[in-house]
C-alpha cells in the first residue's frame, strides 16, 4: 500500500518523509495497512511559510467566511459519519455506538458550530474602544497554531476538527495540525472533509494543514519557530512538558492539557446518606471511556469508618462485575500497568484489580492507601494511571484531608460530595478553598467525567493541569481567547481600524 | 543611622538580612544616608507564609472593602504629595514638577482609584453564568502576587503602589513588594501609608507587604514558590528572562514588562509634508524623561533621500540645543554608554551625542545606519540603549523597510506616519501589516511615548517585550485579569457560590 499523503500548502502531497509508521489494531497489537509518512523538516519548513502568507490572508478575511468553513466542515463530517466511525474505531477501539457516532461525533460538529457562531459573533475579542482618546483595542489573531492532538478523543480533540482546531480558526488564525499516531487515518478523513470545505468557503488553502508524524526534535524546533503563533496541546506530562520548555524558551504561547488525577472528596455525611447512590456514580466514572477521560476521578479521598468499608466493597463489586475492554494502544496499557506498579511501591494496596489481560485490557482496578502513608510519599502517589484505575486515600479526619490536599498538584477538577441537609458546611468550606487553589472546576455531589460544550465550562486548571490558569480549552467563546493577542490602535485612521473597533461600534 | 524596617507579616520589623545597601544621589554617585537591609531567605519565608493565610481571607472580603482600601491609599498618597516628591527626587533625580508631582504621582492614584472602581464593578472577572446546566465560572483571585518594580517609575510602577499592585490588589490578591533599590526610602514611604489604608479599612495585615533587596538566588527561590500565584516584573530584560525561566520552569504566570525599541516608521509622504512638526515630535519624545521611559523611541526607520537628511539635521539641532540632566542611577548611565558602542560596533554612525558627561549625564545622542547594514546585524541594532540615545535607520525603499520589520523583535509599541491626504495608504496597509504582529500598540501620526490609563490601552506586546503578548499592565480592568484564574462552579450548591455567581446575576 502507497504512503499516506499530507495536506502542506493547499496540496494533498507524498510527505518528505524521514521513515514511515503504522496504527495498530487496538486489541491484538496488529499493524493496520496503511503506511503514514514520519515528516522531515522540509516538510515542516514548507507548512510554516504556507501557514504564515496564509495568516496575512486570514487576517482580513470577514468572519463570516470563516463562519462558513466552520459550519460547511461539520456537515461534511456528518456526512461522512460511518466511514469515520468505523475507522476511529478500528484505531482505537473505542464503541461505535453511542461512544463515537452518538457522542463524540455530534460533540465535534457541536463545537464546530459554536466556534462558527463566536466568529460572526464577535464578541469574543472583547473589542474596546475609548472615542475620547481615540484609543481601540481588541484580541486579534495571533499567527499560526500548531496543534497536537491525543489519543483519547479522535473526534473532539483531533488537531484538524477538535476544540483547539475549531478555537484557533475562529479566532482567525491558519492550522498546521499534528496527527496523533495512534489514529492518523481517523485524521486523513477529517483533513480531507476540512480541505474540502475550505474550497467550497474560499479560504486560503494553507489555512488548514496535517502532517501525521514528526520526530521528537523537530517537534520542539516546530514549536519554537518564529513564523507559528502559538501551539496548544493535549496528551501526556511528559511530552507536554518539553514542548513547554522550548516554546518557554522564545516566549511562545502553548496551552497544554496535561495530566489530571481529578481529586473527589467525599465528606462523612454524604457517605452515610447515600453511599450506594455514590458508588455507583464513581464506579461509572472511573469506567467510562475504560477510565481514559481526562476528567476520570483518579484519586478519592474518603474518611476512615465503616462507611468507608461499605463504599470501597460496593465499588469492588462493581469493578468486577463490569468487563474492561482494549484500552487505546498497548503504549496506554504498559503505562497503566507500570503506573499502578509505582503506586504500589509507594504503599498503595490493591482492592481489586491491579493487572494486565490479554487485548490490551487491564482489570478494572481500585487502591487504596492510608492518610498517613500518602503524606509520606505525595508525588509518587500522585501518579497519574490513564486508564481504569483509580486509588482512594483513606484519611484519618478533617485536619489530615487538608493535609492531603494541601500536597495536591494543580488538576482539571475538583469534587465535593457532601450530606443535603448542609450539616457538612462548615467543613465544606474549609475543603473548598483548599481545593479551589488547586483546580480549574469545582463540583459539588457530581463526578468530574463529562465535560459540557457551555460557554461556562473550564476545562483548564493550574500547573501541572495546563501551563496558564487562565484559559480553557473548552467552553466558547472563551477558549478562542488563548489564539490571540491583545492588539492596540491608538489614533489610528479610521478607516484603518478593523471594523468592530471603528466608531459606530 | 538605623536599617529601615521591612513590612512583613502586619509589621514593621527589622530585616533578618545578610546585609544592607544604600541608594546614591543619581547626579553624583554618593550614598543617600538611609541604611537599607538585603533581605535573607527567613524574611521571604515568612513573607510567603503570611500572604498565603492573607490569601484565605482575602478571597472572601467584600469587592467594597478592597476598594476603601485603594481609595484610602490614594488619599494617604496625595496628603503626603511633599514628602514623596521630594524623596522620590532625590533618588531618582526626575525632576519634581512637572513630572513627579504633577504628572506621575496623579497617575499613580488616578490609577488605584481606577483600580477600586473595577474591584467595585467586578465586571472585570468576566462572570459567566449557565443557569440551564448550572455551570458558572468566573475571574477569581489565584493567591499572593510578586511585585518587581522597575527604576524609571518611582510612583507609578512601584511594587507597593503602582499598576501591577493595584491590580493585583483589586483582583482580590495579597502583594509582596519588591523594592527597586534605586529608590528603597521612596518605596518605605508608600509602603507606609499602603499600611496605615490597610489599618483603617480592616484588610488583612499581610496584604501589603515589602522587602527592599534579596539576593539574585533568593529572587529565583521567591518566583517558583509554591505559596506564590502569580509573579509581576518591570525591568532589565537579562534579569527579566532569568526570573522567567525559574516561574516557567513550576508553571508559575510571569507577566514581564522588558525592553522594547518602540520602532517609528516615517514613509516619505509625511516627511514631504510635514518634517520639521514631526523632527519636533520625535525630539521631544526621545528627550522625555531623558528617554528612560519604556516607550521611548529606540528605532526610526526613514526612506533614503534629501527629506530625510533634512529631518536628521533638524533632529540634530534639537537634541544639541537641550541639556540633558542626570539619568536614574550610573548603572543606567554606564549601560547607555555600553550600548550606544555595541550599536557602533555593529555599524551605526553617531549623528550627535554618543559620549558620557559628569554627573552621570550623557550627551543627547542620535545614531544612523543604513538598512543593509541593519539587515547584516539585525540583533546587535536592536541593542536597546536605554536613555537618550536613539537609532535611525536609513532605508533604500519600501522593500527593504519590510525587511528591516520583518526582522524586529516583539515591541511594545510601533508607530507609522504617512501623508495626510492618503497616498501613501497602500504602503502603509502593507508596513502595518508586518509592524502589526510585532507590537502590542499600533499608533498612527504619534510618538509612542505617554501610555494613557485608558481601558482601551494595551502596554504589552510580543515578547521579548512581554512574557505574552495577550495580557497589559495598564488599562484597567484589563490589567486585573492577568492577576486571576479561570475557576468554574459545577453543580455547585446556590448559596456556596461566589455571589457574583449567584442566579440573581
Amino acid at each position: 500500500m502507497s504512503q499516506s499523503p499530507v495536506l502542506i500548502a493547499g496540496q494533498w502531497r507524498t510527505a518528505k518523509a524521514g521513515s514511515t509508521f503504522h496504527a495498530a489494531n487496538p486489541a491484538t497489537g496488529e499493524k493496520l495497512a496503511a503506511e503514514f509518512p514520519i515528516s522531515t523538516w522540509a516538510d515542516c519548513e514548507a507548512a510554516l511559510n504556507a501557514a504564515a502568507a496564509a495568516a496575512a490572508i486570514l487576517r482580513t478575511t470577514p468572519p463570516e467566511q470563516i463562519a462558513r468553513f466552520l459550519t460547511r466542515f461539520a456537515e461534511r463530517i456528518e456526512a461522512r459519519k460511518v466511514e469515520l466511525v468505523e475507522t476511529a474505531h478500528s484505531e482505537t477501539a473505542l464503541p461505535k455506538a453511542p461512544r463515537l457516532g452518538e457522542v463524540e461525533l455530534p460533540r465535534t460538529t457541536n463545537q464546530l458550530r459554536q466556534a462558527a457562531a463566536a466568529a460572526l459573533d464577535g464578541s469574543w475579542a472583547m473589542p474596546v474602544i475609548d472615542a475620547k482618546l481615540n484609543i481601540r483595542s481588541m484580541l486579534a489573531p495571533l499567527g499560526p497554531v500548531l496543534v497536537f492532538g491525543p489519543n483519547n478523543f479522535p473526534f473532539a480533540y483531533n488537531g484538524v476538527a477538535g476544540g483547539d482546531f475549531a478555537a484557533a480558526i475562529a479566532a482567525g488564525n491558519p492550522v498546521i495540525a499534528k496527527a496523533h499516531p495512534c489514529h492518523p487515518a481517523t485524521t486523513r478523513l477529517l483533513a480531507e472533509e476540512a480541505f474540502t470545505a475550505i474550497g467550497e468557503t474560499g479560504l486560503p488553502p494553507a489555512t488548514v494543514q496535517m502532517i501525521y508524524h514528526v520526530t521528537p526534535e523537530d517537534g520542539l524546533r516546530l514549536v519554537a519557530d518564529k513564523r507559528l503563533g502559538a501551539v496548544g496541546f493535549t496528551g501526556s506530562r511528559a511530552a507536554g512538558l518539553k514542548l513547554k520548555a522550548a516554546a518557554d524558551a522564545v516566549g511562545k504561547p502553548i496551552y497544554l492539557e496535561l495530566s489530571s488525577l481529578n481529586p473527589v472528596v467525599i465528606l462523612p455525611g454524604a457517605l452515610a446518606e447515600r453511599g450506594e447512590k455514590i458508588a455507583e456514580e464513581f464506579a461509572g466514572s472511573c469506567l467510562m471511556a475504560n477510565g481514559q477521560f481526562c476528567t476520570s476521578p483518579g484519586l478519592t479521598i474518603l474518611f476512615a469508618g465503616a462507611d468507608v468499608e461499605k463504599f470501597i466493597a460496593r465499588v469492588k463489586g462493581k469493578l468486577e462485575s463490569a468487563t474492561p475492554t482494549s484500552l487505546l494502544s498497548s503504549s496506554v496499557a504498559n503505562n497503566l500497568a507500570a503506573s499502578v506498579k509505582i503506586l504500589q511501591a509507594a504503599g498503595a494496596e490493591i482492592v481489586t484489580g491491579g493487572s494486565a489481560l490479554g487485548g490490551n485490557c487491564f482489570a478494572n482496578t481500585l487502591l487504596r492507601v492510608s492518610g498517613e502513608k500518602f503524606l509520606a510519599s505525595p508525588e509518587r502517589l500522585q501518579t497519574e494511571a490513564f486508564g481504569n484505575a483509580s486509588l482512594a486515600v483513606i484519611v484519618r479526619d478533617a485536619e489530615q484531608a487538608l493535609e492531603v490536599l494541601a500536597c495536591l498538584e494543580g488538576n482539571l477538577t475538583g469534587s465535593i460530595y457532601s450530606d443535603t441537609q448542609g450539616s457538612e458546611d462548615v467543613l465544606y468550606e474549609k475543603i473548598a478553598w483548599v481545593l479551589c487553589a488547586r483546580v480549574g472546576r469545582l463540583l459539588n455531589d457530581k463526578m468530574p467525567t463529562g465535560v459540557a460544550v457551555s460557554p461556562a465550562m473550564n476545562h483548564g486548571g493550574p500547573f501541572p493541569a495546563t501551563g496558564h490558569p487562565g484559559f480553557t480549552a473548552v467552553g466558547i467563546p472563551a477558549s478562542l481567547r488563548r489564539f490571540a493577542m491583545l492588539q492596540c490602535f491608538d489614533n489610528v485612521r479610521p478607516h484603518r481600524l478593523p471594523p468592530i473597533l471603528r466608531d459606530k461600534n
